[in-house]
């Protein structure tokens, strides 16, 4: 077990620390489930009686709430007690999981023509191919695979069994989970005679520095220019990115969602799990896309916009439904009323 | 060919035969292809006019219908054919697919400190990290991946190319399908300053007995505690469970399901095609989704729920859609009418 | 870098050449990014001042923007030029990647019982099981796993990590892409006291000649009869594709899209992102259904079939969302109204 005192926590992550600096944890864990040995927090005053409740060893809390916390033991007061635990997450998980030892694995298959640096590593039964470069402590998870002159940055992580196809370049400090396909191609055909002929895909796709792709997420490589995905940009899991799209940096994305080809998302935008972005649209910054809504047309201004149809018990719902089919008559029902009356 | 007389399969498997004891099936198959040498089944008078048709040798019949399916040949009379018919495909699996033969392929990863029960079968490319356990009678399918500390309970089998991440647990007689993640991060990112800092995901995921994953089905690791699926859950394919979702025991979800984080869905559930349960929700035992909903607050009364938008010919979706989006206006002119009438 | 002269082209793809046939080009790119090498082209007058501002050395083009696209440069005129350009990138691509070196990879695990033509590539840390037979010209990716007695018919590409599940078959000349699992178990189960017997899946697999699909799809293999894939079928990524199902030539299906079991869809049609077919449905040959749209009953004649939830900004669809809830009692109003004025 992994053991740390107060005192160590605010030296490294900051914060003032009232209660006893020797006082150790050896864990966090939600209010509600903490034991005297853990470390919890409290985003707000909603959670004002878990927090009167709990058995937390020490708490992290905002200002506002710092005599409330302080009144039932060890507090840790920070202006943002989230972005804290989110540290604190970091640096346990750096404390306590084994760290990559840099080398290549003796079942790993490695191009002669490809360039391993000697501070990565390359783990049981990966693939490298000819003319792939792997860059300085960058982890290459068991069983992925590496296309021919593909890029992965610095301190890049990828889990086990994730595909980079040939060309594709990730940038530096990303992890991508397992599953995840980067760089297959994109869905091009041109009708011919009732028949389907295929457009080879011929871009590649281009991911900035700090990236994070979910499990089985997909990410096509573009037609003929590259499909790109900006810094910061976080995807969840089972999403699927089409070719020749763009998503602005920061921009994060729920599980499942959809953007279809050549979309241009901006800067900051949040989409919401099983949202599908139509082709070509244009998404302005900022735009947040509530969850399972269908963006079928460019939105050109920040906000949130949604489209899902409430649910209901079935019964409601099978009556809503069947009105809904006749919607534009009833429309046309009470113009016809309306007239009668003026 | 494997063969079994009708005896064979009424000693095995019970229900009561009408017919001769010695007439051998060689295979089973639905009402309408089937052969004289087939088995099939017919689970209500609804498939009466197939059953009146068929060529089948024996058919598994409901005592309602023992008299129609005897005045055409050989029965097996039992009260639950769909059942009984299940059961009979788990047998005739059995004795046709080739038994597991317990070892370690040679060209598996198996860490020194990982233990693989003698009974287990590790195939081949299977890669086993250290601490993790391989039960009695357990399959790791050929590429799949063991992560440190996972543990897989006695009889599960993993089909080829599953990943499991460290220190997740998955109980006894599971099946795993192909592409399946489990214990990827879950979604966790706390804003800072217009970009998003990691939140590491320190907790796992703990698989009930008895439970199936498909194909490309993702599972993440909660962010403190566990994400938990409870004994006799079913799991569709490309299916997203968030990272602390609790699912209760025999509940059974289609494919393209998606769950948000820490929702928690009770027993006995039916969850739809494609729909969606969004986060911190919760649904009471024996709630029933339709597919495509999207389930966004709480339901603590069992029954089914809707919530689908009536597809319909291109031109009366868009007149009845543009009606749509003025909808509230129309009850504003209804209420207008109504006062100007009364 | 690969090079080609304009009559080096008009050669190989026809095509009627304006402009000097020595003049060479290295690459083919969009209008509006091409520059004096680049060959380019315009399908119709809607893109017709991108013709004119665009740098590329050569531009093909329909009949009718022949003069247009001349007055700029050299110009391939034939009757599609989208067709072209599909038929163009093929043939580049067959000239810029290197081929596959026909062999087995001495990492690969390839049962002795099983066939690899000597003209077919096994790639590193593939895995052959025993009967399967691999066919001239194919191409097994690496990591890539083949179940027993499965068949991958000639020149048929799989890119690395592909699953093809035991007696599941591929026509000739298909492209399968990372991650995808042909012939995981179709998702059935009979009930049996609140809990879930498994069926075995006894079926498998057909899939026809010349079909792509793309990364992380799921098509499950059948319960008894077979899933039928017809030739000639393009499915995008993150599909999932049902026991039983039948897919009718030269069908398109978009990503994310899902068939529940046993649904049989006719040839020609082209069905949208995230769309939903529901199981044991019909749809007719040349059957359109648009992004997102559920499918609730069989389409038995062609045509577009749309039902979204037209998107707006999250104030107005939530007042539109809570009239929608209520849309029955409206109709009711509105027929009261009626009888009053009559």
């Amino acid at each position: 077990v992994s053991e740390l005192s107060l005192a160590d926590i605010v030296a490294r992550l900051g914060g003032e620390l009232a209660g006893d600096p020797a006082q150790r944890i050896d864990g966090i864990g939600p209010l509600d489930s903490a034991g005297p040995s853990t470390l919890s927090f409290i985003v707000s005053a909603r959670y004002r009686e878990q927090l009167a409740a709990t058995a937390a060893g020490c708490v992290i809390a905002p200002p506002a709430l710092r005599d409330e916390a302080a009144a039932r033991g060890a507090v840790i007061v920070t202006a943002d007690p989230y972005l804290y635990f989110a540290r604190f997450t970091q640096w346990w998980a750096q404390r306590t999981r084994p760290a990559a030892v840099p080398g290549i694995h003796s079942s790993a298959v490695v191009d002669a023509a490809s360039t391993v640096h000697p501070g990565a590593t390359v783990s049981a039964m990966a693939c490298i191919e000819a003319g792939a470069v792997i860059s300085d402590g960058a982890v290459i998870g068991a069983q992925s695979y590496i296309g021919r002159n593909a890029r992965i940055g610095a301190y890049t992580r990828l889990a086990p069994r994730v595909v980079v196809y040939d060309h594709c370049v990730l940038g530096e400090r990303c992890i991508v989970h397992s599953g995840a396909v980067i760089g297959a191609d994109g869905f091009g055909f041109a009708p011919a005679g009732g028949q389907w002929e295929k457009i080879e895909q011929l871009g590649a796709v281009r991911i900035g520095h700090d990236v994070e792709i979910g499990a089985n997420t997909c990410i096509d490589r573009g037609a003929l220019d590259d499909t790109v995905i900006e810094d910061g940009v976080k995807l969840d899991n089972q999403i699927q990115i089409g070719h020749n799209v763009h998503v602005g940096a920061h921009t994060a994305m729920a599980g499942c969602a959809g953007v279809a080809g050549s979309a241009k998302i901006g800067r900051h935008c949040m989409i919401g799990g099983s949202a599908m972005i139509l082709g070509h649209l244009e998404l302005a910054d900022g735009v947040q896309v509530s969850t399972g809504t269908a963006v079928t047309r460019s939105i050109l201004k920040p906000g949130l916009y949604s489209g899902l149809f409430p649910f209901d018990d079935n019964a409601n719902w099978e009556k809503n439904a069947a009105t809904l089919r006749q919607l534009y008559r009833l429309r046309e029902r009470i113009r016809a009323l309306e007239k009668k009356i003026s």
